[in-house]
């Protein structure tokens, strides 16, 4: 994996990231738990420009299982997807997903959401799953301690993470896969600063930031952030993990970071709600039953050149699954958008007005 | 409405619609009930070949409703669908899907299954919906009787029917709309002869068959198209209400009949269903767990091409919405090929063999 940072905006930055095929950052990664984007055929994917997905990890290993995926020749050829991928290390799932887990320092012990059956997952075993799987970028594996917890309990997960990702860095790695490692630290600004500085140390590919969009405000996130990036070296690509909202996505480019995933495009669109740069559609509402005019007249994705509101609400309200597809497809395409004037703002140096004018426009919308 | 026959063989027929569009017949047509078909985009109907779609009047009627379709320009415009559309008329769904009917020598009257309330359908009614719903072909209000029922109830319903088709022949249509009519009378020889005599003398552009695959085992279907088929006039479309199964359509091809609508195709790929030539597959089993071959490495269609079998599994395990359109697609294809090799064995004088051949083979499968 090769980074080029290509020029900067104050501290926003442009650059490109080299893997099976080149990524303009800042860039969001929609995300395709299963190896496919829910509601997506993953051509669509690439007919809105994403050329990187992210998928899970946990979800995976479950089912179908890592000896299928290796069998199939590896996540893209198994989903027939021409793009990279980066897997998260299924740590977050463990914590949000099984109904019983077991931390030790050796590793963590969960139950499957699925079939309750009993697994375990080191630092090494999810590097190996996640290089089985032909992971252009693997996750380490971390613990993400809940918002709510105090500084004791997060400083004591912080130093199993530590340690988890020491593992990590040993590990060898195949040519093809990056590996990035996860700063945590919750809302403590010494443990974040602790975090930091030790994995800016080890030899990872890239940096995340994982324990974000877990409860806390949108200000204690950008001070997290904020308070992290300065430890961060300038020449590996940065992550937030899990963010976010349009209005994050942009607070966070601002501030230094590359890349960002979050469900909530996709997730958002299921359930009818539509992004547009003056606010954010919500399909039911009855204003729109007759709307002949598209979900927003300036976008020019399939779902906007080809439908009215009136019958996306239709579809809606029937629970036709085409309604899925389609508000999926808009709302990518809404993030993808952004990123790309995002990119052109910070190559006119024009990304803190860019922001600005940005930030103002999202106030309105009907929900 | 114009309708040429080109070619016969024995008793099996190719020709052609004139509509919106040149349909070739026999031909399947697709159910979209909500003006769409279920999981998929209206240009993958396209691409598989279909351009004649059929879709509920029923359902759109109470929602979204006959002002917001007309609002929008009508169905093709509102669903933005490139072809033609035949609606039925309502009368098999009222039957089917309210809980609460009562018909009069008027109209039924009937509760809806959405939202409780009530409505009634006259002949002339729902002609008029169909009309602003802009649908190429219009068919008249039918009662379709129960299997289970005497004939003496039969015959009864039958007299209803006859009287509202009488009615319905004398409505007039708009240029662009044809107006089928529907022959009844359940297993009874005598009264499918009485009702296709009195249907075949009114001015209706073509014929339908209901009363099909309402629970009469296959032999029984295939015996009253027969006993029904003699007293149709021969320069009109010939239509089977609801069938069917590949192999049922084969079959009545060869009576003569030249169109057919069914949710199978579309139904069972939501169910892991998916046709072949050598019997259907069912997707969910173990075998194909890491089976990278496709479908059926001789279908040419989007899903064959692009995903194997082991992949597919996974989608269906995972309950992944993307499954629903990637089988769809396939059973669709299925359907439209079978269709394409009826004609083809038509104008090559060779439908006996065909069926024959074709008959034989589908005897294997998994399911």
């Amino acid at each position: 994996m090769n980074f080029d940072c290509l020029k900067t905006d104050n501290s926003a930055r442009l650059s490109r990231l080299y893997l099976r095929n080149i990524i303009d950052l800042p860039a969001f990664m929609p995300v395709g738990t299963q190896g496919i984007v829910k509601a997506l055929l993953p051509g669509m994917l690439n007919d809105i420009g994403y050329n990187l997905m992210l998928s899970n990890t946990y979800h995976l290993y479950l089912r179908p299982g890592v000896d299928v995926i290796e069998a199939l020749g590896g996540l893209h050829k198994f989903g027939n997807f021409n793009g990279s991928i980066l897997t998260d290390s299924g740590g977050f799932q463990v914590f949000s997903l099984s109904d019983l887990r077991k931390v030790t320092p050796e590793g963590v012990r969960f139950k499957s959401h699925i079939d309750g059956s009993y697994h375990f997952f080191t630092p090494e075993k999810v590097l190996d799953l996640q290089f089985r799987f032909k992971s252009d970028i693997a996750m380490v594996l971390d613990e993400c301690p809940a918002y709510s917890l105090e500084k004791s309990f997060v400083d004591k997960s912080l130093n199993i993470t530590l340690n988890w990702a020491r593992r990590s860095a040993l590990v060898e790695k195949p040519d093809t896969s990056a590996v990035f490692g996860i700063v945590q630290g919750g809302i403590f600004e010494d443990l974040r600063k602790k975090s930091a500085l030790e994995i800016a140390s080890m030899n990872f590919d890239g940096i995340a930031i994982g324990g974000l969009s877990v409860g806390e405000s949108p200000q204690e996130m950008y001070d997290t952030v904020a308070s992290v990036i300065q430890y961060l070296p300038k020449d590996k690509p940065r992550y937030a993990m899990g963010v976010g909202r349009p209005e994050d996505i942009v607070r966070l480019v601002g501030y230094g970071i590359d890349m960002f995933d979050c469900v909530m495009p996709t997730r958002n669109a299921r359930n009818g709600y539509l992004f547009t740069d003056f606010g954010n559609i919500n399909i039911k509402n009855a204003a729109y039953a007759k709307d002949e005019s598209p979900i927003d007249e300036h976008c020019n994705c399939y779902t906007c050149k080809s439908f009215s509101r009136a019958f996306l609400r239709h579809l809606y309200k029937a629970k036709e699954l085409s309604f899925y597809t389609l508000a999926t497809i808009h709302n990518l395409t809404y993030y993808y958008n952004l990123m790309h004037l995002i990119q052109q703002a910070i190559m006119d140096n024009r990304f803190g007005e860019f922001s600005k004018s940005f930030l103002e426009k999202r106030r309105y919308g009907d929900s």
